[in-house]
């Protein structure tokens, strides 16, 4: 029931090589657990290969030959995992190859690959970052790749290798790691948050370059905190990845996404089989000419979940190509899901968090501390709400992604979500005790307090100052989050509003 | 020709205190150079208070009486001048006041300025971060406010405190200096470019907490080296302010706007006298109700310009208010900058740089370094596409914000930027040799190698490595985001399209 | 437990007059059945009114005294009833009056009115369409209001009173009724379609004023029957209408959402009483700040259904209304429907029906009839994918709007709706055969077989020539209009890629 | 210095048939003006032929050989014109032949074309729409076409025949004409209307079958009477069309960019030597990838203007292959002008007319005639404008588009311009008074008062009933439009925030 060109694409033939005596390549299983119970038949170039001159290496240096396989004698051949096809004869060409193998894989039956591969010559030799592939980040690779670095760029390193941790702390965060780079974290604060997981008054440390940011933020948590703090809640959860479908027609598509949503409790057993933590709550389904592009929405505990949804999403769509036929093509990502990116399906479903932040800030706090009228502030938002709808802006507010990323970097999030996370729906009413309310929604705002870079050393110090480090802290995070946002939108839409904002950068900014 | 609010909001009067013998405020201006010729009338409540009663004080101390300011001696008041207006009276109570004043300025005539002001109480004692008005970046004041964090949090601080440089050094970037962030910066690279302005192989700092990221974006540059490098162009330069200035109706609107085409050398003239950077390209106008939104567009060197284009607007505002009258009120953001924010007028007329970086990858390296034919990766390209509408995002593309946002954090950028700077336009094309063009045109990057934080030691050695610190690299750095971000979707789109891509996840990242 | 603002909304208090001997007022019931069971008082400008000088008058005619009203005597007061309430006293001066009414109504209890009205003076005389409340489609009216038209205009009126039918056909489809527009119908087709509702070859009635409209649609089917016809699917089916709750704050939102999700049956079931039609099929929830967007989707039969669900989720939401307390305002639209408007949620999830259109055209087809070679249309199909991108079209297509508006007026659409149904999502792709496969997906099509203007006689009579009218044929128009526009976006598409298309317009069109 | 394979598009070989004694194709110039002063070679499938046995056959009948035409002889080849090639040899078989033709063109020097086309054979016989090559609209045809209509669809045709016109005038406007559709025409107003060229009190033609659709209009005009009428404003008038050009990388593409800037007056000179009308404005370039777009803005007098500048826009680029070499492909359409949709480019930029109408509503008239208070009117305008950025929405409004497709059907306009001409902007704002400013900017509104189907009968009435038709009136019309939508939009806004919508649909609509 896989599609052709899949089958290829999900059961991997690469690394052709020359060996000492022959050919080898490797095959990996990408689709599902299987059961190897014949090999029948392997040419190279058009040219069979006796099965007699080949061998099977498996990952445990066990070598097998294809007469040992059977089905008597399945060879277990578990999903990620890689055998190596070992010929004997004449050495290969630099050149491109065809690689035609055939064999009998259960459940599948007889599987037949025809895969091109290329025999690469030994290539210029050139620049290369040093690695070691036992451990690429004890002291001495480090020292390696500063010490290329330095004398490849002739740029004397005396700062970026300045940190207070072993690099070993970096696996899994960073590649090929050679230091680090200082940001300046000022402290802002504290803020009165009245969340359901944040709540009583918080320090913020903000991580940024850029003058007036710290201060400016500062200015609205004070207004905020006098009228009694900011309130936020937490309205919607949700990370997806969003998987695409090829199908003959659009008819077929329309019955392959009905046949989805059946079995929507078989495709969640299997997403779900990979992580403890990732649940399934939807698939969001949609279509245009013959693509089904199904938009997996999971929950995943305190992890932004980029890539737990990432790998639940793929067992699901192994599962969905194992027992659906008639799928032409597939890719794991579509564009619809859509990370790193600001888009109006993030807007309307949610991504991470949906987060809003309140609060009514009195008329007398915002003419004596913000040296604004409610009025003139109300006005603004009508005219920026304009200027925003001609503008095609993803945001109406003034400048939610600067505290935004300014709590990401001092955080360890994944910085680059600031795309989507600087969405944001800012909204003003004047009470009629001539008072501002005033909202922001941030409709996908990423975060973690678990994972990817939050257990990095200066970044779990700062959320232990938030109280956030760590399991079942997630939505304390949002909601601070939000609330910092709040002060931040409050304190610059005043400053636009009292034509006091120019000079702010004046006293703050370093303005060169 | 000022319309009344605003004036009030441009001599700005604030801070009303109570002294030993009366009451006092301040008079800020912030509209222009002006002579004061005379004080007409000062009225609290709607009290008079005998001009005999009153004194000015100065900024720098001296004290003068109202009698003593006249059209013989006149009182130089310039623009973001202060001064102290002192009464002799009754202490006021903490309540919001009217203070009425008549002056007489050149070369405005009379004006007659009413403001309300709160006088407020002593506020109630809370957490305050300790503060040094005169040196707020000493070691003693920089510890205080560690002791207070470590006390108010109940957190050891043993890793934000670690930075090799003097917080000195980030006066102008951070206020309430505590720390630092430590980002983890991994080497990628090199990655051979060929702009006008970037010429050659350059090793590229990343900084990111994200595993797979360097690898994924070395992937891409050998990738890229193997086909000759890729080519990057700038292809429009920059830097918005966007004010609104609100008229009676819809057709005075349009009657300001040719107005203020007409008069764009004048324009030009006061806004360009601000800096010895900034030069005003050309005024975008747009209208909608009865709102004049007028985008300034600027170059703005080698600084991202923000805060240079607006003063420079600020002072281009204040000569058109002067100049022309109808106008009722005045706000110099209006949401069509659109700064910090994905926006569809920033895809359009660019923000910052519009760069493209372009390259052709040969069927041959496609196949054996990234795995993947060219037809499977220009089908996915279609598919995503058509994903991409319907999502509604801001880009096409796989995942140039992570490119954008490691190198923003490496180089010292404003790293909130990556909200505009997140848009992307790839596209992919198949020659007729089998080989697979593909294009990544960034429209909205907004880079600097001057200014803001790229001064922080780490950040100047990230730049000097990429040879791109100081002055006159700027459009190299611009080439340089753009070809890596170029590695990057070619590493990723290739993953996609050959199914590789969570497995990478796996091999490389965290993933718990 | 309906907030107080609201009452007053859907209790409603109009036609302020002086009576011959006092002043009367209508109270009219928006909100849901209810029993009058007391008056207890009444009050204008503050000063009470007598209860024995006040007459409640009953749509029949009847008059009751308020103690004729009691808990034994209950007054039924049905949804969209209205009473009037007359007083006996002086005559009101014409300016603002605030009338008070307390009384008892089951099951709500007592409720008290506090209302605004104005009385307006006789108003100038002026210009008035002769109207005729008793019967306005008369030939006596009509042709009063064409003298009118004739004497008020001076033009002579020879063409629009032209129309073969009696214009009380036309009760229901158009006020004030004058004549007809005649719009020229062109003949197009036949076209072969393949769908599941429409089989077999289609005569194509288009009304259109544009030169080359229809040649270029003809040119599009033969080219598509040529290559076996076109494959048109129903994708899916929806109709919305969104209305908006205000709450408290946004955790009350997120409170009542749920409350909401969770009574789907009842609500439902409110909805549906109020059509034998409509199906309410699920309940989309939006929220920003403390606003629950509600979008109801229902199917609604052969009936574009706006009018339909309006007074379902009417239904619905006077429901919610009586059941949910702590709402504190609502509407009962919010731009989230989003009818006659271009919208990114509505191409995201359908409204009214999203189908697709899909055909493969041969090679030799395209050569020799459309004189582009497959190659050529695909590059362009990318070109103008970037440049429906940068313009940030709702439509990456060359024509579609055209053949459906063309449709539509023939039809007896609402034309209006081309708003919606002008967004459309165009795929291209080169098969390995080398012909060219091309798919439109029109995401909101909102197209009738019943009810609106479908039964006027013109537009029945296309509706008969395409074998749609009546019941169980809305699926079948959805499938023809779709197959149409991409004949539609075939034909220009070919002709744009192949130059040829400014020629057409000059040999068919009037280009004057 | 034109592209290869653009020169294939432009000198367009086609018609390729068998003649008594041998092959003959036509040659169509779609360049420009030439002079022919060689024929080199001919050859068919690669096979020369011998150019003795080749006759060209020009327009006017006369036969040439190659050998009458020389450099002193020269042929003009005006751009248009089409020469057929004729030679003396075996018949063809029916299948795909390669042309190639090799030529000597003043002033392009040698030409060489190869060009494949297709030999059909005869087809199969099918159902033809009758149609008459000399006369398509006399009574003879169109009887033929209805009753082939007739007979094919077995409908008895009694309404779509039946018209008050020659079907001769539809000449221009519709090919294959068959009848009419007619649709009814209520009358609205009069409205006052105070623009620049609608000055007065107007009676509004609306053809709809939308029933509610002109009393709620109505309701709307009278209460803008009763504030003293609307305003109305032309912001900005500009028509597009937006080829595009491929070249070599983006470099070139900028560079070519500089010159089309450089070369402006000379573009414009081509541009409007088409037509006395067309006025090219100026060029907006945007650049993606290799591609320069390039968007013409014209203003074309009282026509909608689409076709006179894509013969305007085509001159133009005709001009500019000829004289900027290095262009790889080019199309006269990308998406970008962008006809008949919806798109961010419309709204910021303008297309046809950007008008904004306004009005202060007094809060009296507000409540007596449409029940709802400023401030709740007021409070749903902020609510739906948070929906319409939910939504992506190009219109925050309610029914504009209602409006303008009821007065487009009814003035001939083209109707599918109701996709771009939807977008709309509506703004609100209390005033110290209490009354309520309400303005609507249309940024995209497509209209004519000449050429298209402005001409035909009732839509001509129509337009005279508007003091509309002809010449100078455009604006006026514009305005007109204007008008009229705010009328709506304040009655469907009040009835909404009033709670008294859908009844009104039960009053005045079908509802069936």
């Amino acid at each position: 029931m896989i599609p052709a060109g899949l089958l290829e694409r999900l059961y991997t033939v690469g690394s052709l090589a020359n060996t000492a005596a022959g050919a080898r390549f490797t095959l990996k299983n990408r689709l599902s657990d299987a059961l190897l119970v014949a090999v029948r038949r392997l040419a190279i170039d058009g040219e069979p290969v006796a099965l007699d001159r080949v061998r099977i290496v498996l990952e445990d240096g066990r070598v097998l030959t294809p007469a040992e396989v059977s089905a008597e004698h399945p060879l277990p051949f578990p999903l990620r995992s890689t055998v190596t096809i070992v010929t004997d004869g004449p050495e290969l060409p630099c050149a491109r190859h065809e690689i035609e193998m055939v064999f009998d894989a259960r459940p599948f039956g007889e599987l037949k690959l025809t895969v091109e591969d290329v025999l690469a010559g030994g290539g210029k030799p050139g620049l290369h970052i040093p690695r070691d592939e036992t451990d690429d980040y004890s002291p001495e690779i480090v020292r390696q790749r500063r010490d290329f670095l330095e004398r490849t760029s002739g740029v004397p390193l005396r700062h970026i290798i300045h940190h207070s941790f072993d690099p070993h702390l970096a696996k899994g965060n960073c590649e090929n790691f050679v230091g680090v780079a200082q940001v300046p974290i000022g402290l802002a604060g504290p803020l009165q948050i009245h969340g359901e997981h944040a709540e009583g008054e918080f320090l913020i440390p903000l991580a940024t370059s850029e003058g007036t940011l710290v201060a400016s933020h500062n200015r609205g948590m004070k207004a905020l905190n006098l009228c009694g703090g900011v309130k936020a809640s937490i309205m919607a959860d949700a990370m997806q990845r969003a998987p695409v479908f090829v199908l003959r027609d659009a008819r077929s598509c329309r019955d392959f996404v009905e046949w989805v949503l059946a079995h929507s409790d078989e495709i969640r057993g299997e997403a779900e089989a990979t992580s403890s933590v990732a649940k399934l709550q939807y698939i969001d389904p949609y279509t245009a000419s013959k693509f089904a592009y199904l938009r997996f929405n999971f929950t995943t505990g305190d992890a932004a979940g980029q890539n737990m949804v990432g790998r639940a999403t793929l067992a699901a769509c192994n599962w969905i190509l194992e027992h659906y036929s008639g799928i032409t093509n597939f890719y794991l990502e579509s564009n619809l899901a859509t990370d790193k990116k600001a888009s109006h399906i993030n807007v309307l479903r949610t991504r991470g968090k949906r987060v809003t932040a309140e609060a009514t800030i009195q008329r007398d706090v915002l003419m004596r501390y913000l040296r604004v009228a409610p009025e003139t502030l109300a006005y603004h938002y009508g005219v920026a709400n304009v200027g925003a709808f001609l503008s095609g802006a993803n945001n109406n507010g003034a400048q939610s992604p600067n505290s935004i990323t300014a709590l990401f970097i001092a955080t360890g999030q994944d910085v680059a979500n600031v795309a989507e996370s600087s969405a944001g729906i800012l909204y003003s009413e004047l009470t009629p005790a001539g008072d501002l309310y005033m909202s922001l929604t941030i409709p996908s705002l990423i975060v973690a307090t678990h994972g990817g870079g939050t257990g990095l050393p200066t970044q779990r110090e700062c959320l232990e100052i938030l109280q956030c480090y760590g399991k079942g802290k997630v939505n304390r995070l949002a909601e601070i989050v939000a609330g910092v946002a709040l002060a931040g939108e409050i304190s610059l839409g005043a400053a636009i509003s009292a034509s006091d904002w120019v000079s702010a950068h004046e006293k703050h900014g370093r303005n060169r």
